[in-house]
């Protein structure tokens, strides 16, 4: 089983188990999915990260202990990776530097989409010489606005700029992406191959589970 | 579809599409495999991997205009893997670096598996600080000893002395390793997290198809 762990407190299991149940769906895995306590909006600056650390490595303390044989971190900022990594003993991923290590698996030069001001240092500096830069939507602040008309058309924008610069793929790094299928709108659209962070997280999954 | 490029000459169309078959079971994505021309023993040395680069890179194209929309070479040393990425448009994956990159994904700290007298240099290179080592398992030569018991056994102690080095994962840097199911008897029986280069090649080929 597969523990997925919510950086956002969410009151109702449902949408707690949204980005489990894609990874269910796709890799027919086991997955059971947790959220972190008291942070109703989630992780999106230094301060809201060191307030959901030791929470994240609590969570993923109990997950192992529920049985899971593999926890994934579900923000692509992988937030407490090295943390969870050190406190417990089943393999912990993080949805960006899966989507990261995915992506140069398939392809040499890879674009990035945030809705941060910055790329997570964690996916470019394993991006390395691969990494063509980034982009952030226009208007996109928040991973609500993906899920706009303009949100979605600033976005494929800013994955098509990325494509002129050289970018032979894009790595999604925001797992709102998942949510709007996003992956699968560049590639028909664009004929661009993205690497989603939840998909990415679920796929190094099921290659050990 | 996910087109595999077997690099040894296989008469008989079932053992060509056996790497396919076990992506196919895990993974459920559609697969075609074809095999290089007049190379009954494969590649094992330079002379072979040289002889073999064009005719990889030839089927590449014909499986691309067969409407493959991700190639992956079935070798752990990913031979031909830059040509095929400069003379097709889709996605091309290499067994060996594939497995590699999804250890990273997974754990900090990597040892390699290999019938050869070296790590692959890819695979290597992919690793960078995680690379804890190499070990060949003792009288294996060849795929084909993998699938006795004494080559099997000999595998299993390689693994354990990779683990004591400080391995939390290890790369199995020979398909073969796939055919006996070897990563699922290392998690079984030791604990340890396995990377198979065919499951890894499908898991890759499973985030973009």
């Amino acid at each position: 089983m597969l523990g997925i762990i919510r950086v956002i407190t969410l009151p109702d299991q449902r949408d707690a188990d949204l980005h489990g149940e894609l990874i269910r769906r796709r890799y027919g895995l086991e997955v059971t999915s947790a959220c972190i306590e008291d942070q109703q909006e989630g992780v999106f600056d230094n301060r809201t990260e060191e307030l959901a650390i030791p929470k994240i490595v609590l969570l993923a303390g109990e997950l192992e202990k529920r049985g899971c044989r593999a926890i994934g971190i579900s923000c692509a900022a992988d937030p407490a990776l090295a943390e969870c990594r050190q406190a417990v003993n089943v393999p912990v991923l993080g949805a960006g530097s899966c989507a990261a290590h995915l992506g140069l698996a398939s392809v040499d030069k890879l674009g990035v989409l945030t809705i941060l001001e910055e790329t997570p240092p964690l996916i470019s500096s394993i991006l390395g010489e691969a990494y063509v830069g980034m982009e952030r939507p226009e208007g996109v602040v928040t991973t609500l606005d993906l899920r706009t008309e303009a949100g979605r058309e600033a976005s494929f924008r800013s994955a098509v700029k990325l494509a002129e610069r050289g970018a032979e793929g894009i790595v999604l790094a925001c797992t709102g992406f998942a949510t709007i299928g996003f992956a699968e709108e560049l590639e028909r659209r664009l004929g661009l191959r993205a690497f989603d962070p939840i998909y990415s997280l679920g796929a190094a999954a099921a290659v050990c589970l």
